[in-house]
């Protein structure tokens, strides 16, 4: 399996990367893809922060990498200093990237394996920067080696004529099952919620879906449930920002009432679960849950239907309060497997994937 | 109870009303309010009927009577004509604002009775315009009579402190609702979802709660299960556009899904029941599901959030197919009650709403 999967995000390096030229850290807008497809350059630890913050990149793997090359540009910004200074100031970096984005467990493993990474490098003299991005690199090429082998694991549960429906963007590994899928020879239809209120997958499922020409409906997130009752989905397939131990996952919220109508109405329930549970994470209620701001709900972007330019509309009106949990938690008993670089486990095994 | 409840869609001649001066039928644009205050003035039976299918005016009771008013304006405009000629039109005309909107009951109802208004008119060589416009102008006046009625009876339900959640907009008897409880002392804190795609939730429902100075919350139509399972919701309350024999309902899309969600968190889901079920309508089988066009997903309306302009924004990239059933069925066993007019009914005693 040598081939590539035509689709922007099933490659982490097509969405961001270290620019050495410019010193920057360059991002997809992915609050903007695929209307236009457009970097953010971070010229410094704190706009690599607040683009993580911002929803320039999103996803648990994308924000834990973008995350790793804020270190790295910050780390070079001050290899000239003494090394002590060096070093408090990663750790100081460290504290700043972690504080971006609670949900998801790959931010926290990617920082601390990279300022491992430079710390190392101080140790034995060497640059602290360069080691670092050595280790975000390998570690981006390791995720998207095993968004290949999970989407290769889903690709073989799912069957001829499937329909799909997923919620956001289940990311590199959606990409490459529906395209090992296709190349089986098995025809999908995706429905994609359009996710509110970023709109992730009206935007990157559905750009996703039309770059490997997978027939995909958008619908809004109200509609899940009706649809099942119509039997017109055949699987529920969605990624996780973080697996505990036992079997819980968090996702985008609204992930939990749909797995609630899956439920309800026998349909298999999958999770892409990429490289796994995280370790220090027991159960469901050791998950942060990420609560953003409530303004980011009185806001859709898209384009002018008319000129097709960059556009946003306030969608209530002043003096509103709104509530706005990025995620929800999912209990094991509404999962019927999660899907690993590893193979599949029940949910109540998922443990076992360390074994 | 003489009060008048302050809320605008609390009293339905506030929205619609046939404008004799300029011959016309005028319809509060639900589209866009509370962002203005503008009326779209109806001159022909056609642009009545267009008026309703583009979603000028929503809600089961008000389309109807925006429909009985386009009869009324179709019936002037052809006074002068053989009486013949006359019933010919009016059933022609009957049938036009019939195809509308096919979900809700209330048109049926209102056209049937505004038609027979109109012949009887006719027979007794009376005009049938004059005719028509009494026979809706006295529904719209019970209409506003039951809502109170049926808000009394779910008012009285309510406890001190509640946390209600709500979807789409629950029309005239959730204003008399949260208006009657209030004057009960009771303290209570809506949780809106905001109901793609036209945003009733975020528009209506927020600025009736305003309206009444109540605290209400926005939420997406993702959000009602996290809600529930972090037991933030004490009642789930939503309208019906209508009621089944059996205890079916349908309401707009996502209601179902809070059902659910409602069940298994052991929240009680009461249904704003108005005037009951439909008596010509068995089951839940027997209630058409309204499929509108997939092009109305694509689009958020609101107001631009600089210069507060209305405005309108194209989630999703060209090429992306959508479906949009605008209703869905919730069956009896997952309602706790039916609020009518004439007090409450278990779902599956609904039928005794006539006796």
């Amino acid at each position: 399996m040598t081939d590539r999967c035509p689709a922007m995000l099933s490659d982490r390096f097509n969405t961001l990367y270290f620019d050495a030229e410019r010193e920057a850290v360059q991002l997809l807008d992915r609050r903007c893809y695929p209307f236009s497809t457009e970097f953010v350059s971070c010229r410094t630890l704190e706009e690599t922060a607040r683009a993580i913050e911002s929803m320039v990149v999103q996803g648990g793997p994308p924000l834990a990498y973008a995350a790793g090359l804020g270190l790295v540009l910050h780390a070079l910004q001050g290899a000239a200093r003494p090394v002590a200074e060096q070093r408090a100031r990663m750790q100081e970096a460290g504290r700043r990237l972690a504080a971006t984005r609670p949900t998801a467990d790959d931010l926290h493993h990617v920082l601390r394996d990279a300022l491992r990474a430079g710390e190392a490098a101080l140790d034995s003299g060497a640059a602290a920067g360069t080691a670092v991005l050595d280790y975000v690199n390998s570690e981006i090429e390791r995720g998207n080696q095993v968004s290949r082998r999970c989407g290769r694991h889903a690709a073989d549960l799912l069957r001829d004529g499937d329909r799909i429906l997923t919620h956001c963007i289940a990311g590199a590994a959606l990409a490459w099952m529906l395209w090992l899928a296709k190349r089986q020879g098995k025809a999908l239809h995706l429905f994609a919620t359009e996710t509110r209120p970023y709109l992730q997958g009206a935007r990157l499922t559905t750009a996703t879906a039309r770059e490997l020409d997978v027939p995909c409906t958008l619908i809004t997130d109200a509609m899940p449930a009706f649809l099942m009752q119509q039997g017109r989905v055949d699987r529920f397939i969605c990624a996780a920002d973080r697996i505990a131990l036992d079997g819980h996952i968090s996702n985008k919220v609204g992930t939990y009432q749909i797995a609630l109508a899956a439920r309800r109405h026998g349909v298999p329930f999958h999770v892409l679960g990429y490289d796994g549970p995280d370790a220090d994470t027991q159960s469901g209620d050791d998950i942060p849950i990420e609560e953003r701001a409530a303004d980011e709900l009185f806001i859709a972007r898209g384009v002018d239907p008319e000129s097709g330019a960059q556009a946003r509309v306030r969608i209530t009106v002043n003096g509103v309060d709104g509530y706005y949990p990025a995620f929800d938690i999912t209990p094991p008993d509404f999962i019927t497997a999660i899907v690993t670089d590893r193979g599949v486990f029940p949910p109540d095994e998922i443990g076992s994937y360390f074994l």
